[in-house]
């Protein structure tokens, strides 16, 4: 049987139908079509809770969890994460836009990036947002005269490279880390930083965050990454006299994907986080901070399915067998970019014993145009729904229009009701923006 | 100096600034902000008269050249296609919608795609296009019934696998080709589909389609494709006394990205292949084909740039020098997706000499957000004007809103004059379809 549909959310139903959120697929693209996201509203609102009790509970300080909106930006999610209690991590102006106008609470938004314009800081000070993550000195500058002119005090906390290297847990000394984010800590970059932000009249420094990586399905990293942070935390109070009131560990928890991955528990993740932020507190006799996790992807990849109706299946004989659906990398292009694996099945026959290997393909004229490679599937035909799990991370957020494919609609399931929550697409709004210019 | 600058429509001006079609590109940026793509219109048109006037004139049978709009699909780009007396390629629904709204000629399209939908397919057949190009067995038998239902006899070709190497010239004559796309000739499958075709009262046989990749220098594999396919339309005369009216060789002609990639002298292909066409057709006793091209990136690719505002600069000694743009894989997935290369020179100060490696990175929140990794450039500072080169395909037709990045303008220069062909999205694009459930 399908192991992986221990996935919350999931069951196959006596119609041999695969059911989320109490509806049956088959009944879902009856009623809404084909590509279609499904997300399931009690696994994110679960997904949510774990984190926000875990934190809760097992710190003595106080602190915030965060849902990184990038992995899934839209109002709903937005106003389910607010209810929820979560805070929310926004990357630019559009997310901070959809934050808006889905009435989020501005004093739990954070506002990262590594390179947010003039006009995205104006938009995050005016909004009066909690935290502006700045990046680097030269942002550092830039934020301390917007603020000046919109005359606000922001308040900010820098995004710090704290050289973890997340595959061998070695904290890299020398330091040398090839990224675009942050301000390196070790060639005194990062004291230099706290030292012009300490002096500056409209920016107010209140803490440290870093972010090691994504995908990680170890702790330990994350425990190095709270010590190194804290040791850092330590020397600047020691420098300057400062003593940081906050510390972000941003996100990056691992997704279980397939049935290789390894699965997190990431009540015991915070558990294990919140000890050593304590024992190293104590130990070096500074307050505990208030501590920010930003989990995206593990909020909302397990809440999410994607359905497709299966086109044309074609064998090449001793080569492979293609089985084209009516999306592709236009709605997942988390194949063509990293090679990503996802389970699959069909969701009008969900019992039917797996019994071929199967690529499948999307509908773009491109054949990098893949979703999975050699899965084992029933046999499939033309006209099969295709269900492939663990979607509600990175792939309506990074879908595209290529070969002016509509993008999907996006549903939310709940106790056997839906409710669109993204329209699907038209043509109309495809060329809404084409201009035909008259002398053309 | 910098030899990419062959490049038709660019200059230098004496103001040290990039040109294209006549436009100081700083004055651009003041007029539309960035990131802006900007298309050259005389390059374009100029491209499509190269393969017109080519097909005219080395071709003693008729023939098309096609505009594969996939490259690059807005209302302006099929007016200025149809004005230049090309056909148009489609590969979905929304690029035929596109056609249909530009008043594109639909005796002049032609419906491609491995996956059609049936909407599609009674799309193509009720709007009239000029042919379907079938990709299998299956689409087959739905479109004579689609076509059936809507009392239209539809024309059709098939999309046949040459199964040619482009690499080693080689005739796969095994044929274990491994593509989502076309019908395999060497297992009989392609007999069988003509078969088939040739049995139906509502699609009508016409002609056969091939296309061999992408991004092809070299002239050999085409000529070879053409051969293969006469010889199998020789042999299809022979089996069934059917002889094709029409052959399709696809697209796939190369584009100098960068300076060591070859440049491709259009004209002398389109000579090399008609001649091999007709010294066959001669050979085989079976009269000249119309002959279809299908070039879409050699059209538009070298017509277009992004510009791009610098913001944060950063040096990690002896490791890597950032600069970091406000755009990034959003409007350019290239790199992303295939590590692709692009010139890169300063717009504003576009004669200084390059002195200095550096990685130019986007400002998506994710380290994979490259457009060119160490390239040449003057010493940049926040504020320059980046121009990335040859940005006319596959950038726009690719964009997303991934990070809720809204997608860039694009602006049609020709005589000094601009003209947006695309407006620029705003925020409220973005959320357009976002639903905000009442109970929610």
């Amino acid at each position: 049987m399908i192991t992986i549909l221990n996935l919350k959310g999931l069951r196959i139903n006596e119609r041999n139908h695969l059911e989320i959120g109490g509806c049956d697929c088959v009944d879902l693209v009856q009623q809404y079509g084909t590509p279609l996201y499904v997300m399931d509203e009690d696994v994110i609102r679960n997904n949510c809770r774990t984190y926000k009790k875990a934190l809760d509970k097992y710190y003595s300080g106080d602190g915030m969890v965060l849902y990184a909106s990038k992995a899934f930006c839209t109002l709903a999610i937005c106003r389910i994460a607010a209810q929820e209690g979560l805070g929310l991590d926004v990357v630019s102006g559009g997310e901070l836009y959809t934050a808006k106008m889905a009435r989020f609470p501005m004093d739990r938004v954070y506002f990262h990036g590594n390179n947010k314009t003039p006009e995205e800081l104006k938009m995050a000070v005016e909004l009066g947002v909690r935290r502006i993550v700045v990046d680097n000195a030269e942002e550092l500058e830039v934020l301390d005269f917007i603020a000046s002119e919109c005359g606000r005090i922001t308040e900010i906390s820098f995004r710090i490279k704290p050289g973890i290297d997340t595959h061998t847990h070695e904290y890299i000394k020398t330091g040398k880390v090839d990224s675009k984010f942050g301000i390196s800590m070790e060639n005194g970059e990062a004291f230099d930083a706290v030292k012009a932000a300490l002096a500056m009249k409209n920016v107010r420094l209140v803490g440290f965050h870093c972010h090691i990586g994504s995908q990680i399905f170890d702790i330990e990293p994350f425990k190095l990454a709270a010590r190194v942070m804290l040791d850092f935390i330590s020397e600047i109070k020691t420098r300057f006299g400062f003593e940081a009131q906050e510390l972000n560990l941003g996100g990056g928890f691992g997704v279980r994907y397939v049935e290789g991955d390894e699965s997190v528990d990431y009540d015991e993740f915070i558990k294990e986080v919140a000890a050593v932020v304590e024992d190293i507190c104590k130990d070096r006799q500074i307050s505990l901070p208030f501590l920010v996790l930003e989990p995206g992807r593990s909020i909302v990849a397990p809440a999410g399915i994607t359905l497709y109706t299966v086109g044309n299946v074609r064998e090449i004989k001793d080569v492979r067998k293609y089985v084209s659906i009516d999306g592709g990398m236009t709605d997942n292009p988390r194949y063509a970019l990293y090679r990503a694996k996802y389970e699959i099945l069909l969701a009008n026959r969900s019992c039917d014993e797996p019994c071929e290997k199967v690529t499948v393909a999307g509908k773009c004229c491109e054949s990098g145009d893949i979703i999975a490679k050699d899965v084992m599937l029933p046999r499939v035909k033309r006209g099969d729904i295709l269900a492939v799990l663990t979607t509600g991370a990175y792939n309506y957020s990074m879908s595209s229009n290529y070969n002016r494919l509509p993008r999907p609609a996006v549903v939310l399931v709940k106790d056997g009701k839906s409710r669109i929550i993204v329209k699907r697409e038209s043509y109309d709004d495809i060329i809404r923006n084409d201009v035909l210019p008259e002398d053309l």
